[in-house]
């Protein structure tokens, strides 16, 4: 169920049996020469659409650009919306649907940038969209996934097979590379930080993306992302 | 060509021909109980797709949510960005574009509550995106689609055919009524206004909505944009 | 009856009788070599108060500066209050006199910059000023003057002939000219837009300004106005 | 010279001797039922008009509204501009200027709220507006005028008698009272200090006010407000 | 008693008997390559602990970086918090304590800059946080320090002579000079006014700071500011 | 070496040999009846002076109060910064210090709360300080202390330890309890999520905490800490 293809009778309908709501949120970022541009939001809208046909739960309207003022702000494609925006486009969007009864707010993301925003959009509401629940699941970093995603990184072997398998036409396999860099455990967020990104746009890629393997990482997300959302609705 | 599906690679080889993106602005607002939520969404998604195509033109991300503060902002189902964070977002948005060499920016606008804060956004940027254009064209006030459109309301027969040319699935027309209501010439904006929509959600309807039309319709407004495109380029 | 002259007491009467307010809202504005600056401002300073006179409603103080943020922004004189700014102020002037007791508010703009902020400030406040009416009456846009005022654009005929009416000595006629300029039907907001205005800052002027004219565009506005703010206070 | 009836082309002319400007900044706020709401705004304007006149310098277009946030906020007929707004609202205001040349910034001031957001407002702008002066001249609490006007306070004596000077038919002589009332030395801003204002919105009154001091203060108003004028210029 | 120190349950206790809070707010800026950075925060940390001693009062974290956008701003080490930032900053922390029932702030200021943001902040708050009294003592401008004081400015005798009183190894003795400037009665705010700092940072100094000098300021300053206390808790 | 307590002219030496600086960041935030207000605050406050003194960088002023916004909001004698504000704080304060030339920005931080509004302040100013770094070291996130830290939470056996260490007489221990609650692995936002603190604002506590263990997490923090400010400076 999309709510951008519901109409208002139905909204009504839903909300007598449930408050909750997923919305997938995502970035326009470089994603390399060989991945689509909207590489985070394709992934995420696949995500949450299968997650609330299993879950039976209304889709929200996708979140296409995120926050990404810094790293990969200069590469060409790239779209950003500065953390300050995203907290009051996040506090706008969700304070409409807390008027309307939803309460709670599961969160597909797709985009590290976007987690810092997500809290403090969060934070500033916590006193006054009352008895409101949100929960992000980022799913790179689900721990269920910890071994399947196995650390690939930016434009990675993760991100290209799930890409494989919602839409292979997207992957220009012709500029995968064989790139790896190793990335320092303690992230420092500054210009400098571009280092680690060649002309290429990948942090830590491998052209040892597949299909098969995004099969798996797209099926254990939606598995570990059904709990998640139980857990969000009984907590 | 939908920038979301593109890859950095291939920014860069339009960019070399052309300095245009089209950007589709609509609204997740109720639209009666028979048409979709994202009814202005749909229509500017399916209209700005058709302009790419035939001007060989960049398509960037919707933006899905606009501006319904007033009006419809209590009916089940709207999303509203407020129009000072729109205007944001609408900074940050042709910002990163700008910075990639992007120069026309064409916005095919579903809603009226967009217009404002679309204009907020360019005059603020007026210095300092150095030699820009911008161009909104709101397909229901097209001069030339007067005729055809014939001051059909919010959710009314314009919008019906519309839906109804783009997704038939989409309008659930058990709930289409026969409402008409004059529309005053001069608009009082305030939660006054909210008489002229009755409870069904519907200003100035009609079931006189039809595939027909809506091909009329759409297939008018894509030939307007398409000069106006081209306006736009060459002003 | 001008609020800035009234007393405490004398607001305290009035409100007795009447919850509606006129606000004169212009700029200051580059208008050619011979119009003034403030030639918005006076023209709707003068129509508020002819309006406040034959109405008996109260008129506020004047916004004397409004958004001129793109096209006239470099000429020399113009001040501009960015249109965030001029949404803020819009709403804290209006949410003062709300508290005490105002309900209906009927602007009388001057400047064509000004209408996209008013909006916006509307629509922020339209769940806020609860049982508020809002109404724009831009002089030269009304319906009813269509014929009289004839397309003549910024600096142009019927500015001069307001000034002249109004004001004789801020006319200063050896600097009128002859342009006229042709203004594209779908305006492109740009920086290179500025191309329609010369270096003499008119956009589609004539010599044709005349006290008659301007007697006549004087009091048509008035009479328009009147019916409007009947309409605002019965709607 | 007010630029408000300037021509652009008179302040190319004036620019090319003088960069200096003189802003009026009242309020609208009550000032016991026997003066106007506009005591402030109409006091300031003449005095930087009589000022302008014997310096030979533009006048900008009266800042009509200020900030009454706390203490009158709640007297019928105040409006206010809330700090952050006006801090804004000065900032445009000067920017634009800046632009076209003006570097020595005059304020005649009026009312005691505005001195704050004046203040934050410069010191935004220090880094900001090169080689620009700012000085606020309030005048009732210029030096050279503390004998004359004897620590009189809101809507008390010394503004009686400057609005008898400026426009006695403005004055409502029966609603003048005798009240008297011992301000504390140390101002403790809350909602408790309205004890000091009783229903009358008279803090420290007198019917003592008369023209001949009206007369006296506005003269020696001018008189140190063109020696700060030189001051400013030279300093 | 400071708050910091202090555990929920004392403060639960404290309530019981008393609304009040001290809060220091000082500032870093240069002062003189002799006097340290923190020169205004150090002073008023002790001002407020000993005040809070002898009051049995609570004294809240020190806000230790103040406004200092316009003169000093440029000067090596000095950290500015912009006069907008400060005013929510301020709107935040006291808006904390006044959930939790503290009603009567008392600031211990030793940075002119603080004073217009703080102003800002009550007016913004005077509305929305009922029953609240607000107290700045700058302690170099309180009126029974006027003698002892001398009118010494920034990084001058008086601020030499406190930090020699609160902890004489802050001060490096041999940078003090003999420089004396004579600071004009009307202050230009602008960044030409720098022209009265030297390069020593120095506006009105002398080597005439002493520890007894010192002791005398800060205790008189402490005597003033528990009157000072008092009047904001009676008034 | 602290800013505070340096003079310009020392802060001007050490610029020629380094461009680093440690901030301290905290908050005020209920901390049981057990621990004092600031505990996060004086955590940091002493880890990074430690820090400081061996690696002979200069250590800037205390962020003292953080943003507590949600989950502990509403508890006695928390103060909160709002995300907003706080981000506003941190690109003043880190800006102020770019501009002198500072370029490593190293933050000791002891407050989850915190980490978002840091991310979102670095991302804001990505593309505006250039060449900086940063670098967030939240001690009881750090990967070395994992085992030392075992999991302990909010008020718990880590931050007692901390306090005991740092000074033990302001651990009220007749306030300390068995408390030990399971912290759920996917964390909810939210107003209900306070359900995991009980009457006594502790999320996962036990009396288990001590000096030994103090004296353990503090030294190994500053361990890593210093390998950490290596890293930074070279990376």
């Amino acid at each position: 169920m999309e709510l951008m293809k519901m109409t208002m009778h139905e909204v009504n309908e839903y909300l007598k049996t449930s408050q909750t709501i997923i919305i997938p949120i995502g970035a326009i970022e470089e994603h390399s020469n060989a991945l689509p541009l909207g590489t985070d939001t394709i992934t995420v809208e696949a995500l949450a659409k299968r997650l609330g046909e299993i879950s039976n739960r209304i889709v929200g309207p996708t979140i296409n650009v995120g926050n990404c003022h810094s790293i990969t702000y200069d590469f060409l494609g790239t779209i950003s919306i500065s953390p300050s925006t995203l907290v009051n486009y996040l506090k706008d969007y969700t304070t409409s649907l807390h008027k309307h009864g939803f309460r709670n707010f599961f969160f597909v993301n797709g985009h590290g940038g976007n987690i810092a925003p997500l809290r403090c959009s969060f934070d500033e509401l916590a006193n006054t969209l009352t008895n409101s629940k949100f929960l992000v699941a980022s799913w790179w970093l689900l721990e269920d996934l910890k071994e399947l995603y196995d650390n690939s990184g930016h434009a990675g072997r993760g991100e290209v097979s799930m890409i494989m398998y919602i839409d292979k036409s997207l992957v220009k396999t012709e500029f995968l590379t064989e790139e790896k860099r190793e990335i320092p455990r303690y992230y420092v967020t500054n210009d400098l930080a571009k280092k680690y990104i060649t002309e290429t746009g990948i942090i830590n890629d491998s052209q040892e993306g597949s299909y098969e393997l995004g099969e798996k990482l797209f099926n254990a997300s939606v598995e570990v992302m059904l709990k998640l959302l139980k857990h969000l609705e009984e907590s």
